[in-house]
């Protein structure tokens, strides 16, 4: 038998996404063999986290600020407004280093089959940020799948009194693509929205 | 960005065994949405074992204590020693249920190439206990790969003078294995160790 520290360690880890029983093992025994150089800096970077990472009250995102850097940035451009269904959609846009609007996170997207509605999600806040004067564009950043799209299609017509453009991302084929691995879906609508030349 | 807490923890997570930076960035945000459930309760668990873990002194197990309890435990049999490359192995050997003798963790297995000699690995401490009366039999439960095999041929050599059986664990079919499925080196290997009914 294992001893009871490793074994809820190994428990532990075992819940983590994309890890079962057996990596959860390796992991383990992979920080016990490095208790100094990974394992110490480990739980110090988790606890560290744990206490100081705050939920954006104004955009939903995740620092150690309320509100967070990103909405009391200077280099921002306020007039734009990307709204995303998870802090991790949030990551992924600001690695690309290609948009310097604002975010506001849903925390999900509607479905009627888990019992997500509008008031489930990050809506009225969205509302009120888009009445604002400053905000000009609403960037529909949601997933293109059936949920986000739905959820999608809910804001615009929420968000239609507002009076801002409202827009959402291209779909079509993804940079590097070789049509032939591609899906119906994806071809169909890529040839949907061709764009004149 | 990313704040610096953040990045910190997924820089670290994805110095883990099967996980890259997109796995880490999954696993820091999973853990920050479960802050008390699980990052706190893992944060604890890592300083705990990092605090209380021990290599055993006697067998190279992990353990709270040193010597180790499968060294100390009074329901082992001390004439039965089992050599394993890692404590890995040590661990689903234990798993089974199937082995009530002693461990010796080798830390490895010879390599030329990666400059492992005898020296490197727990052979001096295995042969001083081969030698104590009460040990009977010494298995060479090592990998069936050919660093684990020319570790085995060497132990054997080096056991000789200790006059205690050595056995090795039997190679051969999985047990559910199907033989379309096997490769040639593990069928030969089946048909070599064939025992009689």
């Amino acid at each position: 038998m294992i001893g009871p520290e490793i074994d809820r360690l190994i428990q532990l880890l075992a819940k983590l996404p994309g890890l079962g029983p057996r990596s959860a093992r390796r992991v383990a025994l992979h920080l016990i063999k490095r208790r100094e150089g990974l394992m110490g800096p480990l739980a110090e970077a988790l606890a560290a986290a744990a206490s100081s990472i705050r939920t954006c009250s104004v955009c939903g995102n995740l620092d150690s600020h309320d509100p967070c850097f990103i909405c009391t940035g200077a280099g921002r451009d306020p007039s734009l407004l990307c709204v995303v269904e998870d802090v991790g959609d949030l990551w992924a846009l600001e690695r690309t280093g290609a948009f310097r609007g604002r975010y506001h996170v849903l925390g999900g997207t509607l479905s009627a089959l888990d019992g997500v509605g509008p008031d489930d999600l990050s809506i009225p806040g969205l509302l009120e940020r888009a009445s604002q004067p400053q905000v000009g564009e609403v960037i529909l950043a949601l997933n293109a799948t059936v949920g986000g799209q739905t959820t999608a299609h809910y804001l615009s017509d929420r968000l239609a009194p507002c009076g801002v453009r409202i827009s959402r991302l291209a779909h079509g084929v993804p940079v590097g693509g070789e049509l032939d691995y591609l899906d119906d879906g994806t071809l169909t609508a890529a040839l949907r929205s061709r764009r004149t030349l």
